[in-house]
């Protein structure tokens, strides 16, 4: 019953546009798809883009297996035998460029594209989407956890009320490549290489008859790795008391209480009253970690109150992006061959930042050479070579159009990259360690004015005036 | 770097955990531990069980592989070896008692019931934390939204935007079990026999010159399914005349046309309007199916303004529980080997309903034999006998025990049933067909009241006396 092969993991509509495309001789055509979001998530600034390990892994294990086709032959739709077997030849040939994980991203740049035969491009839409919108998500809350944290220590403890397995792991990757410093989902460790941490839970104390004998037990196992959960019963009655007593256990045989972990109760208060017990102790290299159901909201108040807290264990809010579950990333068809080149296309609606932009286009960061500050985001044509040579270019708004300005004397940093070139893998893709420092040069590109966690200033994401009448062009053309 | 072995599907405490109580030689004493929620989601009357299916497929397959060992003797923690040695001959040998998935759950009872040494306790607590969690917690919001809907034909949609991959199919299986008919999901259809469904997109009719020929293409290729999307450009203007063109073709060829299918806009106006101009066309029974960011409260507010909407994909609400995206399902000690008997034991807090209910209890539900319905949820210690016996027992709520009445001439239904024994796979697991139809005989257990999606009446689940006094009894005994 159980399956690794993803290639169904995806919309039953999408096998059967590739039925009705293959039925009619056009599946081979190529298509251009453009992933991106429209509108940025908790309030935030900015989004982190992540998944695309995730995406490259899941492209290239794509195969139909007999599993998969004998599925499909069972289906209502009746597909044609030459069709299976078409997809049992099935391969990604198609060429997907895509910003490195890490890269701060706003609402209308895509964020990759597809350029493939519409046959391999509608396949493979639902799991990206399903990748990237997932770790973008949670790359984001926790860039916004890490903000507030500093330099405190940020460990990822959702595991448990994660929306299943899947989501454990890869959430514990994007919150590890904006900065958190550890989980404790042991799969995760070994999938990706991210420290593993773990203390010890009430039940442990409970399995003891009585908590000094739970501490002095554990630290004995486990000398050189102790956090102490102080809460079971009473924190300042009896936790702190005896995980003291632990301490000194443990510096009678040269070791060290390394913290004590809070999980219930007023945070600053218990913190501050069991950092006062500590440091009257001799104690003041014990750490407090604490827990239980926090957010960048909670531990910005909390510090504001004085908590003494130096460690965080983020799980609920974080791994599901509790205040705001989904990313709403779509795959939209933004041109397709029409004989020898591209055509671009558009969808209109009523809801105007639901039309899409058509055209085959590059993203550019554009960076003062003064500053070393990103002005603006430019989306241009992938013909238009102004921006690539540097030239003087027009930054605009595209909703208020008189809102512009010129700019010269800039870097145009490229953010699309290239990652399969006709369906192989041409990336190097980096490792977490150089993900991480990445990130860190990103945030280090903007202005703070666009990094606060509230109120940020809107970062401009601008067209050039020839995607901009290309666009207007075309809305024209279907309000007839 | 993938991996589908499950065994480190949990925290790292709990191998830190297991590891100190082999250090001490405790490891194999039994521990009972109870997973339970505290607060309904949603504010809902009654949260629906599921994840079981996961759960003893999980547990059959625990075994620590090579790779986990490898990866584990790198750890900052230094496990001796024979501890290793210990976790690959791991294998579960303990008691799981569960509550049927489909069931009617309430706060403060257990779910289920693990009786096992704590050594395998500890291990499976993350991993059936997150599978409980998620499921039921998907089932809960699935269930509130088949109750809005009715009879009309519901379609899970959400896999772009689920929590990653395992979240998908997972979560259209719940929806599936509380009446759901069918997923978009290939991958959930191929694993569980979920019938799938699928339409087409806008990047379908994007890739024609015009919408008629879209709509006449795909007509054509898959002539027995076709249900049209009309938004791409102006529903009422080109959608849904186009569609009735391609209904005309179809009718040519002795075929109809399915529905048509509304995904943006004014839901209520497109839909009468659509309505109206399908009805004068003579296409009376050509259905309106209504997607776009739906859930319950939606549907029920357009059906209240007359919407003419007969099927209804979900998509982000449904797989993420949007408004309450984690259930807090909890997996707490309630009882430890202590010589030949079980020890009830507690945890306080400062939380009123966070102290646990100690002791090895079972579940009954108190079915009034006149009526047939279900009365309260009574928890009593496994050897107590009254119940079983049906005498006479009183039904008193624990929190204001002022409330009570006593009851006779009752069927006490026992919820928590046997799955594992001696870590042997002892219950047939029922199909999905099964699944549902004990899920429909449920809901008919109980009073209307107890079931409303908004305020609801709230149903008992209480405690009896002997279990009341046990928790009592160590309330006291800790607040020395």
């Amino acid at each position: 019953m159980r399956t690794n092969n993803l290639t169904l993991h995806t919309d039953k509509y999408q096998i059967n546009m590739m039925y009705a495309h293959w039925i009619h001789g056009t599946h081979r055509e190529r298509a251009v798809f453009d992933v991106y979001f429209r509108k940025l998530p908790f309030g935030n600034g900015f989004a982190v883009c992540a998944g695309l390990e995730r995406v490259t892994d899941y492209i290239q294990n794509l195969r139909f297996g007999e599993e998969e086709l004998a599925f499909l032959a069972e289906q209502e739709e009746q597909y044609q035998p030459a069709f299976l077997e078409e997809l049992r030849r099935f391969k990604f040939t198609g060429d997907l460029y895509a910003m490195p994980e890490g890269t701060l991203v706003f609402p209308g740049e895509p964020l990759i594209r597809v350029e493939a035969p519409v046959f391999e491009a509608q396949l493979i839409e639902t799991a990206v989407l399903n990748f990237v919108n997932y770790q973008t998500l949670v790359a984001t809350k926790a860039a916004r956890i890490k903000q507030v944290a500093g330099q405190d220590s940020l460990l990822e403890f959702g595991t448990r009320r994660a929306q299943e397995a899947d989501a454990a792991v890869w959430g514990a990757r994007a919150a590890y490549i904006v900065g958190f410093d550890a989980t404790s989902n042991l799969r995760a460790g070994m999938m990706f290489g991210i420290p593993a941490k773990g203390t010890h839970a009430h039940a442990w104390v409970q399995s003891h008859d009585s908590e000094e004998e739970a501490f002095l037990r554990y630290a004995e196992a486990l000398p050189d790795q102790v956090t102490l959960l102080v809460d079971t019963y009473d924190t300042l009655r009896s936790g702190v008391p005896n995980a003291i007593r632990a301490a000194r256990e443990l510096e009678a045989r040269g070791k060290r209480l390394q913290a004590i972990r809070l999980d219930s109760g007023d945070l600053t208060y218990l913190s501050v009253k069991a950092r006062e017990l500590l440091d009257a102790e001799g104690l003041p290299d014990v750490k407090i970690l604490a827990s239980n159901d926090l957010d960048e909201n909670i531990i910005l108040n909390l510090k504001a109150q004085g908590a003494k807290i130096d460690a965080w264990g983020i799980g609920t809010q974080l791994i599901t992006a509790a205040d705001q579950p989904a990313l709403g990333g779509v795959y939209k068809l933004v041109a397709r061959a029409k004989g020898d080149a591209y055509m671009p296309v558009i969808k209109i609606s009523g809801n105007p930042e639901k039309v899409t932009t058509p055209g085959v286009k590059e993203v550019y960061r554009i960076i003062n050479k003064q500053t070393g500050k990103a002005e603006a985001d430019y989306i241009a044509l992938k013909e238009e070579t102004d921006v690539k040579e540097g030239k003087r270019i027009k930054l605009f708004d595209p909703t208020h159009p008189y809102i512009h300005k010129f700019v010269e004397d800039y870097e145009a940093a490229l953010l699309l990259q290239p990652v399969f070139q006709s369906g192989e893998l041409v990336a190097e893709l980096p490792t977490l360690e150089q993900i991480r420092t990445y990130h860190r040069q990103q945030l280090a590109l903007f202005w703070p004015e666009y990094l606060r966690k509230l109120n940020p200033a809107s970062y401009p994401v601008d067209l050039s005036i020839t995607a901009w009448e290309l666009k207007r062009g075309l809305i024209e053309q279907h309000q007839v």
